[in-house]
């Protein structure tokens, strides 16, 4: 009985064979165009031209490209643990983990949003949404740190996030899986009764970039799953994709794919904004944490919030409105002038493409066949510039090249097709191996895209690289666009799952990079100055050890008078203050991770001795020839051993108070 | 006063800044040969001929590249948590992080070593030391997953591991750090007194490839670096570098080089083998654990072993033997023949080769100059083949060709250097950028090297790259030396620190890849081996969700009758049976991480509900067109709540009874 028959599953996975049957007989090398390895090679020595910012979807992670290279310069931890550096295992950086739920050390990484001004990149920040615990992260592009995370309350599933507004006013995301509000032990089948979407309006600093949620506007329970909001004349607004307007909570494959379209949203922000001027707001008592990291200290610390301001539309008229979107659709993209909006239906044969004339005119003109709670539906034919034919099967997601052209993915057909926004034509389509979920065109979601290349992040590689075992990587496609045809250059691997990602030119990024920190900025509490600061402090049960490091010591390299029951933080700070020259730190047994410490930086491992004896410490990057002598012992003595705190660097060990007055 | 002068901080302060200088100065384009980029060009479509396991240094993992194109298709979480995958997270593979000191988490992977048979790689496994908490740990090659971590008891800082014999009998591995044996409450600057070193040999099951620790030698309390075993003619031999032979326990940088010469450590391990048969040991109480993947149902276990075996230099004469080395030692490799062994003193102007029959000779003469307790030090003329003069500043490590010709790299002048073994002539020399640490050579280290390309690995990447603030990658860079010269192609950047890697042919690997577990092999406890199996059972506080995940749905997707206090645990059984269709699962909140699903194979989270309502789960990996619509909900009560068990999918939830007697 639990055997459910579906129907779609069946037809995806004929689809599926029939796609990969075909492409099995493609002679890929007939794809490849004569010059594409130097077109794709960068020269020892010389730079890429754009950063490639990827999400790592099930890594919960942001991986750095260059391109045209596809080569992997970083991954930056953002929603998960990282043993790597010690993000989320050292004391600075644990807070950033809190939630209403607990620490979540976790999260699906999905879309990638750089800051705009003007509608256009400026490299100063890099947002990215979390997926399953519903949160924002903010990257400060000088450092390429996560410096700031702020979970976003009483929704579910953040899928649909984050989405700037074009001088980087707002971020708005939606709820992907509706949930009852405030949380309550409710029955699931009383779905269409309790469970409520919300739509989030998170308000940037201007000058920090700072985030604050400002207001969350009270929607249908369905699901929310993508959005981009209007530049040029239709700023100001917002449109988000809507899938299970069946309402549905068991075997959405089936019960929310039944009807023929799904809904569009679209959001009057600034009216909203002038609404909670207004005041017309309810406030509502809840929990959410907004985790900042101190600038001056590098410490996370984390602040629960505990109200959030919502708007209803049945209060607040012309504020939010749907029309008819094709069925399931996932993308939902506006072309660069900010007229037309493309929706993808990906169980849909056509493709709506809207005008935000049009839209404006039928929303003036009433043109409405009704509302939902509340909320008027716009007559699908007023609202729209056109439809694309039959492109190609599964629509998800598509970009612009400023010259026109819209490309979008289609993920059963394995394909990128690139059409005529205005003329709804169709002028290219290249295979791609295989199924694509978004793509990226550097700067082609933006007012001006740079155009060139176009990466197709591609979620089924099977043969396209040497086996590693059951677990392949995902692949991404590299095509040169600044022909009329585009042609497939080059296929790189991908970490995790990007499921969308954004390029900008590498001059707007580049001269802004840190290369290390100034000791003199450093105000962490525990760090020491100067190796001559370097000590060990006991308060009661805690021992802190003011460690340093420079090339090639740590300092103090041998410690005695640590107890069993003490707990022991390791507070390094490197000393030196030249670029790229990290030291690291472990400990023998530590029951969590390592540090990695830049240059000018303090970072604080926490370590619980586990039994009495000398136990090795030592510098884990290779930071001179001498690394390998870059160690220390640590003793540790029973509970109740009268050895004395002591701690020394290449003098004999002294106690605590002879080495306080030699400090003087 | 702790403000310690160091000559030798200095002294590589101004090398370097003095290697940087020139580096600004030289062109890179004239090291780029014409047809560089085709060179390192993989197609799309093509495969690259060789896969390059490298160690990730302080992430702990291994990471998998093609080479020439410097691709990477995979990261293989091995010693640390990797919430990518769920490793460290779910419950089938937390136990592989157990060790003597609780739970460690995170480790220091430092050198590849792949399994050989009569001194070729095989393919088969891969082993992978940690160098902090003492581990070595085990790849199968056909799943690319780790399935074997053996901790090794009483010593520090694992360095010097896991070497392997040309048959593949033993991984030898030697303490870099001595600590007292066995483990007690002494002061540090009881060093000489109190401080061990053991040489380890792990036995290999031939057939499985299973660890077990055969013995351990007591050795002087030195810091044992880095090792290779004997081949062909000195097959039965391991070759041990040292450093500290000093023996100082604070500021190594100075107080471990004052002497000249260091110690290279010559072990017979096959008379090793015939003193453990005859009972030579001793038999030590201690604790270690060997964790270990059960292949049935793929759930690691630990086993803590209690005692090991030790042979005493001073029982057993003609074991073990010392000669002089180079100041402060790191590589020690031997050539294909067997014959040549290279010491690689960092801070020394020369190299020293040593003769593998020149040291059979002076030990049959008992050419010694004394002893060190108990161990004869052979003459150091008497054991060495020749001397490099002056081939560069700080050699590291050395790989082959098969041509005769060795490769060594040189940290302080940045730069791999070709040289004849024989004839000890240096033939060619090309910078790196910068600082390389090991290199390798397909093969580069067996009886048969494959030759063709080099790849060196570099310590301090600084502008090779775009830069992405003070946390820089380090990088590889990839040299032809198929000609009389060596010829750079291209710039890649590595994972976290690559500390060495091994090459092997694609044909050696990719015929024997697993494509999926299969299902019916699958004796997981707790796996739902088809969708009518799918269920929930509670067991006191335990409630145990039997899921199923097929393309595109969850089974159950709606569970109701959780209460506060439970801990759930969530068994996804992923009944896919092709190639590359995981699928994932997350929940709402959960304290934990993702759990990323193989086809045919049972992954366990747990999670601990925090509050009571409806949460969302959903499939993590985008494995469908409907992808989006493979989510579920589940209901949290209070703890004394009356909600019953109920569970659903695409039904109206029913009770469990009604439920069971449907399944039947």
């Amino acid at each position: 009985m639990l055997n459910t028959k579906s129907i779609f599953h069946t037809l995806i996975a004929l689809s599926a064979i029939l796609v990969l049957g075909s492409c099995e007989q493609r002679d890929t090398k007939t794809v490849v165009q004569g010059d594409a390895a130097s077109m794709a090679y960068v020269a020892p020595g010389e730079y890429d031209e754009f950063y490639c910012f990827m999400s790592g979807g099930y890594s919960g992670q942001v991986t750095v490209y260059g391109l045209p290279s596809g080569r992997l310069f970083k991954e930056i931890p953002v929603f998960s643990q990282y043993p790597e550096n010690g993000y989320g295992y050292s004391e600075e950086t644990k807070p950033m983990f809190n939630t209403s739920y607990g620490m979540v050390p976790w999260d699906d990484s999905h879309h990638i949003e750089l800051s705009q001004t003007d509608g256009e990149f400026d490299g100063r920040w890099l947002f990215v949404n979390g997926n399953n615990t519903p949160r924002i992260a903010r990257i400060d592009l000088t450092t390429f740190e996560t410096v700031e995370i702020l979970e976003i309350p009483d929704v579910a599933g953040l899928h649909c996030a984050p989405f700037i507004t074009e001088n980087s006013e707002y971020l708005v995301s939606g709820t992907r899986f509706s949930v009852p509000i405030p949380q309550q032990d409710v029955p699931i089948d009383s779905y269409k009764e309790n469970f409520v979407g919300l739509i989030n309006y998170v308000k940037l600093d201007q000058e920090t970039g700072e985030m604050s949620l400002d207001f969350q506007i009270e929607m249908p329970g369905y699901n929310y799953d993508l959005a981009r909001n209007g530049k040029g004349k239709s700023h100001g607004w917002s449109f988000l994709t809507t899938y299970n307007s069946e309402q549905a909570h068991t075997l959405l494959e089936v019960n929310a794919s039944q009807k023929d379209k799904d809904l569009l949203a679209i959001i009057n922000w600034k009216k909203a904004a002038e609404y909670m001027e207004a005041g017309k707001f309810t406030e509502r008592t809840t929990s959410y944490y907004h985790n900042t990291v101190d600038h001056s200290t590098g410490i996370a610390s984390s602040e629960e919030m505990k109200t959030t301001r919502i708007l209803n539309p049945k209060d607040c008229p012309d504020m939010v409105y749907f029309i008819p979107v094709p069925k399931s659709p996932h993308g939902c993209d506006v072309n660069p002038t900010g007229e037309y909006i493309v929706g993808n239906g990906k169980l849909s044969a056509d493709m709506t493409v809207y005008s935000f004339d049009k839209l404006m005119k039928a929303i003036e003109n009433k043109d409405f066949t009704g509302d939902i709670d509340g909320i008027p539906v716009i007559n699908y034919e007023s609202g729209v510039h056109g439809i694309l034919k039959k492109p190609g099967l599964g629509p998800l997601h598509t970009e612009f090249d400023g010259k026109g052209f819209a490309y979008t993915t289609f993920f059963i057909s394995s394909e990128v097709v690139k059409w005529n926004v205005e003329k709804l034509e169709i002028v290219d389509r290249q295979s791609t191996f295989y199924s694509p979920g978004h793509l990226v065109i550097p700067g082609g979601e933006t007012k001006k895209p740079y155009g060139k290349y176009l990466v197709a992040m591609n979620k089924i590689t099977k043969d396209r690289f040497l086996p590693t075992g059951p677990e392949l990587c995902h692949s991404a496609q590299l095509f040169d666009i600044s022909g009329d045809k585009m042609k497939l250059i080059l296929d790189f691997p991908t970490k995790a799952e990007p499921h969308y990602a954004q390029a900008i030119p590498a001059s707007k990024i580049q001269p802004n990079s840190v290369k290390y920190f100034k000791i003199e900025d450093n105000k962490h509490p525990y760090a020491a100055l100067g190796e001559a600061k370097a000590r060990v402090e006991r308060e009661g049960k805690d021992v802190h050890v003011y460690m340093t490091a420079i090339r090639s010591h740590l300092a103090p390299d041998n410690i005695e008078g640590i107890k069993m029951g003490d707990k022991v933080y390791f507070h390094l700070t490197n000393l030196e203050q030249d670029w790229d020259v990290p030291h690291g730190f472990a400990v023998q047994g530590a029951n969590n991770a390592e540090l990695l410490v830049m240059p000018g930086q303090t970072r604080t491992l926490l370590w619980e001795p586990f039994k009495p004896g000398v136990f090795a410490f030592y510098c884990t990057d290779f930071c001179s020839a001498l690394h390998q002598e870059m160690s220390g012992y640590v003793r540790v003595s029973p509970a109740d051993s009268d050895v004395k705190l002591m701690w020394g660097l290449n003098n004999e060990n002294k106690d605590e108070e002879t080495l306080r007055e030699m400090m003087k």
